[in-house]
C-alpha cells in the first residue's frame, strides 16, 4: 500500500507518519519510484505501535526507540521487554515503599521506577496527615496484586509488538477505568455500610 | 489561640486562613479586641478539613460550601455527606457504563459522576484498538469492588468531618499507591508468567 493507504488505515496524518520514517522508528517502505514506496501489514502493525507508545504512553522517541529494539532482538525476554516499555523510570530512594514491599514477601526487581511512585504515594499520606491503618494497606495491596496478576495473565504472546502494545496501553488506559470503579463501588458500599440517603 | 498560632499548628499561611474567613468557610473566631480574635480546636479540624478539600480535592470554593453545609446539617446521611464530599460531578450520557454496571450486579446511585468518568475510559479503551476480554475486565471490576469495601469499611465515624476528611483525602491521594502497587505486581507476575530477565 502507499503512505497515504498506510495514513488511512491507522489514522495517522502522512506528515507524522514521514516524521517517524526519518526518526527511523518505523522501517522504510519498498521503493517502487524516486518518490514512492509500498509499504506492508507489518508496518501497519509498526505503526500502530509507535502510536500508542507516541500518544498514548507519551514515551519520547528516544525511548521509543529502545522499546523497538528490544522488541526486535530476537533474544529478549518478554519480561525484559515488558519491562523497558512499562517502567515509569522514576527514581529516588525508596525505603518505605521497599520495607512495605518485603513486608507483603512481593519479590520485584530493583530499582523499579514503580517503587519510587509508591514512595511519593506513602510521602503524600504522611503529609496530608491521613492516616490508614498498615492493615488497611496491606489489604489494598493484596486486591491490587489480584488485578495485577489478571492483567498480566491477558498478555498475548502472538507477537512481541501485540505483547508490548497490549502492556503499553492497558497500564495507560485500563488506569482510570480501574479508578471509577473503584468509585463506583464507594458508592454501594456506602449505601451497604450506612443506608440509602433516599431511604 | 491567636490566628497566628492557628497558622503554626496547621501550615496555613494566615492569607489564607483571612482568605477563607472572608469566604465564610471558615466559622469567625471570637472578638477579644477590635483586631484580635481568638480561635480554638474546632476551627482548627475545620481549617485542616477545608485545607484538604481545597488543595488536595482541588474543589472550589462553592463546593467546598456545600460540602461543609452538609457537614453541620444534622440531619444529612453520612451516606448523603461522603456522596456530596467525593461525586466528581463529571456528566453525560453512560450507555455504556451503566450497562456494564448492571450486569455486575451492583446497584449504584443513578447520575453518579464516576458512571460518566467510567464510560470515557471504555471509549478511550475502543478509541486506541485494545480489546480487553469482558471476563478480564469483569474480573478486574470484582478486585475493585474489594478496594471499595476495604476503604468504606474504614471510614471513621466519630465526627462528620473525620468521615468526610478522610473520604476525600483517601479517594485522592491513594489513588498513586494503588496504581503504583499495581505496577510494582506487574513487574512480580510477569517474573511469574515469563521468567526472570536475569535468570
Amino acid at each position: 500500500m502507499r503512505i497515504s493507504e498506510l495514513s488511512a488505515r491507522t489514522g495517522v496524518p502522512v506528515p507524522t507518519i514521514k516524521y517517524y520514517l526519518r526518526e527511523r522508528i518505523l522501517p522504510p517502505g519498498e521503493r517502487t519510484s524516486a518518490t514512492q514506496a509500498q509499504y506492508d501489514e507489518a508496518h501497519e502493525r509498526r505503526l500502530r505501535l509507535v502510536r500508542a507508545l507516541v500518544e498514548v504512553a507519551g514515551l519520547s522517541i528516544e525511548r521509543v526507540r529502545r522499546v523497538l529494539a528490544a522488541v526486535d532482538e530476537p533474544s529478549a525476554s518478554m519480561t525484559e521487554l515488558l519491562h523497558r516499555a512499562t517502567d515509569p523510570g522514576a527514581v529516588g530512594s525508596t525505603p518505605r515503599a521497599t520495607a512495605f514491599v518485603h513486608a507483603l514477601g512481593w519479590e520485584v526487581p530493583e530499582g523499579l521506577g514503580a517503587l519510587a511512585e509508591l514512595e511519593r504515594g506513602l510521602g503524600g499520606l504522611e503529609a496530608a496527615g491521613l492516616d490508614i491503618p498498615r492493615a488497611q494497606l496491606v489489604a489494598l495491596a493484596d486486591a491490587m496484586d489480584r488485578v495485577a496478576e489478571i492483567e498480566i495473565e491477558g498478555v498475548p504472546t502472538s507477537s512481541s509488538e501485540a505483547a508490548v502494545a497490549y502492556a503499553v496501553l492497558g497500564t495507560e488506559l485500563v488506569a482510570p477505568i480501574l479508578l471509577s470503579l473503584r468509585r463506583i463501588a464507594h458508592a454501594r458500599h456506602t449505601i451497604a455500610r450506612f443506608g440509602d440517603e433516599h431511604a
